[in-house]
């Protein structure tokens, strides 16, 4: 890293393009290395740091986020960029690709003044101390001024970054690269009335299924070992990466060889903390499969939240709610828990694909998840649109949630207090989670017609033909694609909700 | 942080010292953070971290520290220290110290040429390498190459850094600022001979003890429990802190509030683990009595290895061989492990005083230790004068350790090769061990000697005057005063040899 002097604009226009992107690429390594500490910093926070670690860890994350946004607006960023493009590199390459997201990434940061970036960060910062009470004593009024002020917020920041058709466009585009407002309501139109349909018949099929399956006693140190052993086995590699314990799961990829998943425990229960680790490990599968040489420019990074939740839904649903996997996997189970010696695969199987309608968004089965999603889209569509005032959002999520799942919401902390992203400013996140369940879906499909061998390996609980179909398709081109993209070439399909529609009715509704 | 860039010059003329000093201050603690992220990647690699993220780590920790080496060599830097000086902050005051340590501190990375800074990186990095493999083969060949580099790099550091009487005193310097060669020459010379008749009668008090008096089985959980138990009881804030599990025990502070420690565990002897974490304790409490609102400072750091192991070898020495100490613990000892059943805290006080030569530093007890500082700072000495060549050191080494400990060194291994230290290039360093050794007695004599009560208290088991006399004229300084200035105030003289060699006449001689 250089500082800015005199001189320097001369020095500039003389630099060839290799030269430009050189240095590009060593500020991204630089960036990328204050990126990794931070997020080994953020992981530390969560599993390890003593209380009193808190305030001094806020001030380093403050320190190295200001760095990392300094250096990449210093002017010659923007230089390097420009003489890079008036060169052109070769299109369909890494340089012409990496380029071209850097372009995105400057512009969309010149685009956003300081002082909303400022306001925003802290917004959150209170929002989210706010929320945690108001949703504690289940008291709308005490968040309502904040939900104002995020949505205030993401407005002015959508009139910032600019849009075509719907400002709402402008921030789904930062969870999801080209999604577009109108594509995602088609989506969810076509989708509301046949999930809707799926989860009423879901809930009938389940109600005629015992509930205690699973039920038993579970000491936490059989079920690390347990879980490590399925994580092992699936691929994940314990050498590149760890599992500790948290409150929430989570999967952080801190750099390459170094990807570290979370998850927690209950003793009368084992599959909570199973499916944590199903789940998690295909985001770390996704992130140990990314080509490390390319780590530290744009291509070398995940592409998506809807195509990272893709990974970690295959994993934890389609594998792990498969007959395969627990026809090779409960004799493993019951030698570390002696109370399931007696249950069958199938009995694993029917407790872990038996459907029951909820409050809570992230304690739903897939057969009703995607119905919170869509509420949640609605609103916030709404919400942003202007055609729905902040302070009737409790009325109308309640109004909405009896429409689609025929139960009345007891209180808003069930209701629309429960999810923190609002209080984050995260407005338009929300629907990767379906992209994510309907590209698991659509891949799975693809992954097992285009090759019959793969089917019948995954048939038989070997995974691995699965994991090396997912690493050359989808794995091993970070960012090259945009995600929409990635995934139809890889399924040699655009993505629809076909696939994902048969395997509810398949797993859910069928017996 | 702001970039340097045009009109800094006419900006920096007329700020005030105030502003100036607040101008370092801030830049103080953006460094700070990114050191409190380099020490908390360097934890984590010894910790936690999985194999494979070594690569990354390392990119990880050599950006932070270019980052860190460039923004405090900017030209501002010495701008502002050089308008606070010409101001002139009030003698005694954390400013004028401040200014004062900044002054020296740029001096010194002024002097040092890049190239040397980075031929002594290289170096330490490879000799580090070849070094282990010379010690497990044997083969001081191997080294000596590396150690020929080593003192020519350490002598041009001398030359560039500047000294009156000795090269050598620009190199103790670095680790204990002030101390000079001719006080440590004469300090030794007056050691020689009482540690080597100390170490013969100590040897023959040992020769006539049980060796397994604390035989026993202690597993790990256990040792993990009472550890925690005897930590916590002299004071270590387990809320500001946490043990783990490493080869090489270590004791760091991350930031204010987070001071980590580790140690190491056999299941046949229980006092290793305690011991390491009694001394590591000693600089865990002093780094937990530093000021946070003076961290990012250099009032807000210890002030040097001479007075950080002062406090560990406290608590190990001082406190952890005392009768008083084994009173209290010995009977919580014998409930975490029953086959200490029918020792008694006399067994405990003898076993853990028992001395005995051995060819190994780290391995050494307190009667026998200072005589392998005393052998290393000899020969440094003469290596970096240039009267014993560096090809010469395994026969001079192996002649001189004859003398003073009347033993044989049976290979290099156990002999010159042992150490890691002048693989580093991290000449001068070891009289820091001696200095840390005299400090803690001088100091332990002193605060019984001030204060009836606290000498009272800690005959009875009871630790915590002595913590607090420890904060109130030791850690609470910081880096205020200069390390020999810092302990004369405290103890109410200067340090000398004498209470260390009467505590091992008193410890390990007389029964």
């Amino acid at each position: 890293v250089q500082l800015a002097g005199d001189g320097f604009k001369g020095i500039m226009r003389a630099m060839s393009a290799e030269s430009a992107y050189q240095s590009l690429k060593s500020q991204g390594e630089t960036l990328a290395s204050l990126g990794a500490l931070r997020a080994l910093a953020w992981w530390d926070e969560e599993t390890m740091m003593p209380a009193k670690g808190i305030e001094w860890r806020g001030r380093q994350l403050e320190t190295v986020a200001r760095l990392v946004h300094e250096m990449f607006l210093r002017p010659q960023t923007e230089e390097w960029i420009a003489i890079c493009e008036d060169a052109g590199f070769p299109k369909g390459g890494a340089e012409a690709a990496n380029v071209a997201l850097w372009r995105r990434e400057i512009d969309i940061a010149r685009k956003l003044p300081a002082d909303l970036i400022a306001e925003e960060a802290a917004t959150a910062s209170h929002a989210r101390v706010d929320w945690a009470a108001a949703r504690k004593a289940s008291d709308f009024s005490a968040f309502l001024p904040w939900l104002e002020k995020s949505v205030e917020l993401r407005r002015r920041r959508a009139d910032f970054l600019g849009y075509e058709d719907h400002p709402y466009d402008a921030l789904l585009d930062n969870y999801e690269r080209g999604m577009r407002t109108r594509d995602l309501r088609a989506l969810f139109a076509r989708l509301r009335p046949k999930l809707v349909d799926l989860a009423a018949r879901a809930a009938d099929r389940a109600a005629t299924m015992p509930s205690d399956l699973l039920a038993g006693d579970f000491p936490v140190d059989q079920q690390i070992a347990f879980n490590r052993k399925v994580a092992e086995d699936i691929g994940f590699d314990f050498d590149a990466g760890r599992i500790d314990t948290t409150t929430h799961p989570f999967c952080s990829r801190i750099a390459p060889g170094d990807v570290r998943m979370t998850t927690r425990y209950r003793t009368d229960d084992f599959t909570g903390s199973l499916f944590g680790i199903l789940h998690e490990s295909g985001h770390g599968l996704y992130e140990q499969g990314i080509p490390s040489d390319r780590f530290g420019t744009p291509v070398g990074a995940s592409v998506s939240l809807g195509v990272h939740e893709s990974q970690s839904r295959l994993w934890e649903n389609h594998v792990g709610r498969s007959a395969a996997f627990w026809e090779k996997w409960l004799p493993v189970a019951a030698e570390h828990f002696p109370c399931l010696a007696k249950r069958t695969p199938e009995d694993a199987l029917r407790a872990l694909t038996r459907s029951r309608k909820g409050f809570i968004r992230v304690g739903a089965d897939e057969a009703t998840y995607d119905l919170h999603i869509l509420l949640r889209f609605e609103l916030e569509l709404a919400l942003i649109e202007g055609t729905l005032a902040p302070k009737d959002l409790p009325g109308e999520w309640n109004a909405r949630f009896r429409d689609m799942l025929g139960l009345d919401v007891p209180d808003d902390a069930r209701g629309c207090l429960q999810d923190i992203h609002w209080a984050m400013g995260a407005i338009g996140y929300f629907a990767t989670y379906t992209l994510g369940n309907l590209n698991a879906a659509h891949l799975m499909e693809a992954a097992r017609a285009s090759d019959p061998a793969l089917a019948r390996a995954s048939d038989q609980g070997d995974f691995q033909p699965l994991l090396g179909w997912m690493r050359e398709r989808i794995h091993r081109h970070g960012s090259m694609l945009p995600p929409a993209e990635l995934i139809t070439r890889a399924a040699g399909s655009p993505m629809d909700e076909s696939a994902f529609l048969r395997h509810i009715e398949r797993t859910y509704v069928r017996d």
